[in-house]
């Protein structure tokens, strides 16, 4: 960040007063540029016994599954964003069921929402995003081919609740190394 | 958004490739300037049967009744925005416990968090954003005060699950009239 999105005149950072932490703050005009974390919405769409894994067309992880997520836009709210998302990467309907996880991801800023899913109807196709789409059972997972940390604890989660025959609302951090950070 | 954060050249509005909205991006360096929903947190702070509210002392609502809560920073998790909120606005040591309402605000672009918080012992003061911090029961809650919706219906479900024992997960969509929107 260095020029002001305002009047275009150079950015420098200093701690504006009643605030303590460094902003980038406009030289010619005083306007402060805040920076903040950026929420991620999914789901996990399920179909019967079957989960829908979308692979990754696009970097990073080109060529992972994935559960169907996104930045979240403005104007939306998560469930929409996450509804939205579903479509444009696995062009699949679904029906939202309650918020499953909610991950924080301090190290990349970023807050990770996955709702749990019904689709439909069994009707899907690879959206831009995706190489291919495609519903696994449990055991069919590839679990070694999973895009992000994110995803992978989200379906663990699934079927470590679907086997106990009810359905947990997970809250957890996630740090860089991918192991499990304390809960809040 | 008028110019380019990177190289400081005029930004127009344009749909990218692959995408299928307007974003920003400069005419120069070709730079795409992605705007996103922001992400509150904050907490329901509780000393036996009474909860903590802050008086507000900045503008939006000054003079109002709010709990602590504030933008999310880049670095943080959920929770340590939470706590920090807390700290900053009202001096108080929380403990928090599960996540208990998520609200999204699509007018404003707003993610919402308010998890429920046990203070560590009876002590707190007005932060540099209150103009007074105050403990109240349930019966001595200023409902005609209260600062935001996301506010006011955190503090009725506090208290509606209070009464009936048990304290349940709320997620619901709040719209500019501040009449309830439909649940994901």
């Amino acid at each position: 960040m260095k020029f002001c999105t305002h009047c275009g005149g150079p950015l420098h950072q200093s701690i504006p007063q009643g605030d303590d932490r460094l902003r980038h703050i406009c030289g010619v005009c005083g306007s402060i540029h805040y920076q903040n974390p950026k929420m991620i919405a999914g789901c996990i769409p399920v179909f019967g016994d079957r989960v829908l894994l979308c692979k990754r067309a696009i970097e990073p992880r080109l060529g992972f599954w994935t559960l169907p997520a996104g930045f979240m836009e403005l104007g939306e709210t998560l469930a929409e964003a996450a509804r939205r998302e579903a479509w444009e990467e696995a062009t699949v309907e679904v029906e939202l069921e309650p918020l499953y996880t909610l991950f924080s991801l301090p190290h990349i800023s970023q807050v990770y929402a996955f709702f749990r899913a019904n689709m439909v109807e069994e009707r899907y196709a690879a959206g831009e995003e995706s190489l291919e789409v495609r519903l696994f059972r449990e055991e069919e997972i590839p679990w070694d081919e999973i895009s992000f940390e994110t995803v992978h604890r989200a379906l663990r989660f699934f079927f470590e609740d679907r086997r106990k025959g009810g359905f947990e609302f997970r809250m957890e951090d996630i740090g860089p190394d991918s192991r499990r950070m304390r809960k809040p």
